[in-house]
């Protein structure tokens, strides 16, 4: 198992609000076309590594996705006037796999941003904000539309989150093309597909597991197992 | 000259509304604390490999900025109760050298989104939307709390922006506490400081040319000069 994909990621994109079960339990907007953001390469966690650290005062809450981990340049991809295998398929020829992504968010601190139309940096960028999983090859995934993924905060059962990709209100084309229209993604670049819903706070203390299932079974490579602790240090939300 | 530091960029973060003047010319609120967004280093411009691409409907603005590229970790930069030379000395110590950059901005893309407290990567993440210059070593710096900022939109005079880094509201060492505080700064990243009055739009066809001078003296390796072009391809503003 490998994690030497992350070294070579220079940029992680993320998508909000895919999942429509996620933007009513959010009480958000529902988007007319997909919208993207950044997390920095310096808040990955990679497996083993932990703990996701909560910074003072933040409300960390989880979010689950599936992402992809390109290989080759992509820029202004079209899949309009595709059919929808054909265009996956294309899209698929982009990336060398996958991995499972947190994208964990301090949910306060993004509800204050949001008010004030300031950037969700802060809200998304922490360090430890993005645990991944090992490299997952093709070959585990055989087709990205349609795998598991779930989240289990301190083994509860049913899980926090586990819900189908199929879920998505955009698909992975409309997404790249979205993407890929306004930044060329590059070789090493992560995009991270959205969060089903079931989001919620952790706190110090807490433990993740997280990863996908195809066919009901869970992808050895997929796994996520991370403890949650204080991050300390000089940051102090709301001050 | 020199622009392998660009290469071994993986976050570039930038400081918003740090001059008081920009503050006012925009009608923005006036920040009591640093904040911060993201660029992608996909939307860097190396010198000599303009132009500038517009994207369809949108309103392109320069902001003119300092920058500086760090060769050190910094986490958790504290400088409360340091004295502000002792701190921004310190500060020096953390980075290899200087680039002047063009924070390239969707205005109307910007607006839009803040607005909906949506996330500005797309208003900053265009491609070619981060024209840099050469390498600048410390030893053309003197002092970067105060030097010089110019920029000019086809040779106008007196200059669009020309303003010294020692309008700066919040001064070098609280920008790196307040973003390392979050997010750790690694080596090769780059951390934009703000920019002065007097942005503005400009359209395909246009040409910039930016700098910094030093005792009235521009800096050779600061020079930035580029064109404006459309940018074509799949984007449009507002659809
Ligand atoms: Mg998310
Ligand atoms: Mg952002
Ligand atoms: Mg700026």
């Amino acid at each position: 198992m490998s994690t030497a994909f992350a070294e070579k990621c220079r940029k992680v994109v993320c998508i909000g609000r895919n999942y429509f079960d996620h933007v009513l339990e959010l009480n958000n907007a529902k988007p007319t076309a997909p919208f993207f953001f950044l997390k920095p390469p310096s808040s990955m966690l990679l497996p083993g590594k932990g703990p996701i650290l909560a910074p003072t005062g933040v409300n960390c809450h989880y979010e689950v996705e599936l992402a992809l981990v390109f290989e080759k340049t992509m820029k202004d991809y079209e899949y309009k006037g595709k059919d929808e295998k054909a265009a996956l398929s294309e899209c698929v020829d982009y990336i060398s796999g996958y991995t499972v992504a947190i994208d964990m968010t301090g949910r306060n601190v993004q509800d204050e941003i949001k008010k004030k139309g300031l950037p969700w940096t802060t809200a998304k960028g922490f360090d430890t904000f993005l645990p991944i999983s090992h490299f997952i090859p093709k070959s585990a995934v055989p087709d990205p539309s349609d795998v598991t993924l779930f989240l289990t905060v301190n083994n509860q059962k049913p899980y926090n989150q586990h819900d189908s990709t199929n879920l998505m209100m955009f698909k992975i084309p409309e997404l790249l093309s979205a993407i890929s229209s306004v930044m060329t993604i590059e070789a090493g670049d992560i995009v991270l597909t959205g969060t089903p819903k079931g989001v919620g706070s952790v706190k110090p203390g807490d433990h993740i597991d997280a990863g996908l299932e195809v066919d009901g079974k869970v992808v050895e490579q997929s796994k996520i197992s991370v403890d949650v602790a204080e991050k300390g240090g000089i940051y102090v939300f709301g001050k």
